[in-house]
């Protein structure tokens, strides 16, 4: 695959730019304790993490119609801490609603925003996520991603693997499928955008859940580019430091 | 009205961001030259430009399903040349194509960079235009412009003044209409946003379209903010320099 030939990146950002589980766990530690729960944080963010497919499961499927990552985190929130044995009627509804937000408060990994910068200079860089344009937004905000454009999920009204979302992305960019590729930690991703036409760049996350992680560990298909890490995604794609 | 109450502010960008006339005449006058064409490449350029409005009245009002301005700004292109006299068959495709990307190449006004920067500061601040997303990202790309994200008419799939791109986007946005201000050159624009429940910011462009200018000159309307340009606007909302 020639990186000359590419026009435009798409990132998966939950686990790929930033990682979640210790950013919800941070944001869960206070309101735990104040509650006088026990629970480790890192099993509440497993815990909550663990609602997502399924909540999305219900959209893609056509069950319900398409609604915003933050209504469906909200939502999983509830059910999560249900799945904990904890009530959550116990706790505030705006504690709640606020803890929601972590989402929004994520770090990146230590390598992300050198390697989006050195990229940003040669392409059209933009978040391919399931995240809302809100929750982006605030997240970029906060930690100084410097994306080209909020595209995702939310645009499409459908959620990822979905191939909608791949394609019609291509389609606002006005680029062909194979001038888009997606960049992410996560093999299915990428097999739901080489499906699709798009060109496809591995950046393994090892510890996205954990110390105990078993998948994702490689890639598991050649995708076009397989990078340690966001910077040498950066220099296999001749993006100079 | 209290800036405090604003999280986001929202930009028309065609004659409030960017300057599109000397923009668009100094990509045409080439094509011109090149063809033997004796137009006044401001001339050109103001005859392109109204066709716009007609052009998206189509879709306004119903007629036509809605698409990106890219694609209306290219058979504008071939209406405004037949309506100064060429024969737009004449010229090779591939040479209006490229010419109809002189939308996505305009420069800032001085002010709208500095002004930009330091309100990016204390609020999200996007694009509300009737541009599209590439559209919009080229232009920011290469004039610097440094969005949050990029919001407006392609995502609501509707055009300004149409209620819904305004109401939409505070939705998107997770905000109340209040809490947005749109800042915009044009009085009509700014009227609509009102109508709509969202805060008003004006900054006059007086030569947007050219010496002889005589509307959108000043406020017509008590709008929440008049400022004399993005920096002084930055500074009445409290935007450190």
């Amino acid at each position: 695959m020639n990186a000359q030939a590419i026009k435009a990146l798409v990132f998966d950002v939950f686990g790929t730019v930033v990682d979640w589980r210790n950013g919800v766990a941070r944001e869960a530690a206070p309101l735990l304790q104040r509650h006088g729960l026990t629970l480790d944080p890192f099993e509440f963010a497993d815990a909550w993490r663990r609602e997502y497919g399924p909540a999305m499961n219900t959209i893609r499927n056509g069950q319900r119609p398409f609604v915003r990552l933050d209504v469906l985190h909200r939502e999983n929130l509830d059910n999560a801490l249900r799945a904990l044995g904890v009530d959550a009627g116990a706790i505030a509804a705006h504690e709640l609603d606020e803890l929601n937000l972590a989402w929004h408060r994520l770090d990146p990994w230590p390598d992300s925003i050198e390697g989006l910068l050195r990229m940003k200079r040669r392409y059209i860089i933009a978040p391919l996520s399931n995240g809302n344009i809100r929750l982006m937004i605030d997240m970029a905000k906060r930690a100084a991603l410097p994306w080209d454009a909020i595209l995702g999920a939310e645009l499409v009204q459908m959620y990822k693997p979905s191939p909608d979302v791949y394609t019609k992305t291509a389609e606002i960019l006005g680029l062909a499928p194979h001038e888009v590729c997606l960049v992410a930690a996560h093999n299915g991703d990428l097999a739901a955008a080489r499906n699709c036409g798009l060109a496809t760049a591995f950046v393994p996350r090892p510890t996205e859940h954990g110390p105990g992680q078993r998948t994702d560990l490689e890639a598991t298909q050649p995708w076009d580019w397989i990078a340690a890490d966001m910077n040498d995604l950066a220099t296999q794609l001749g993006c100079q430091r």
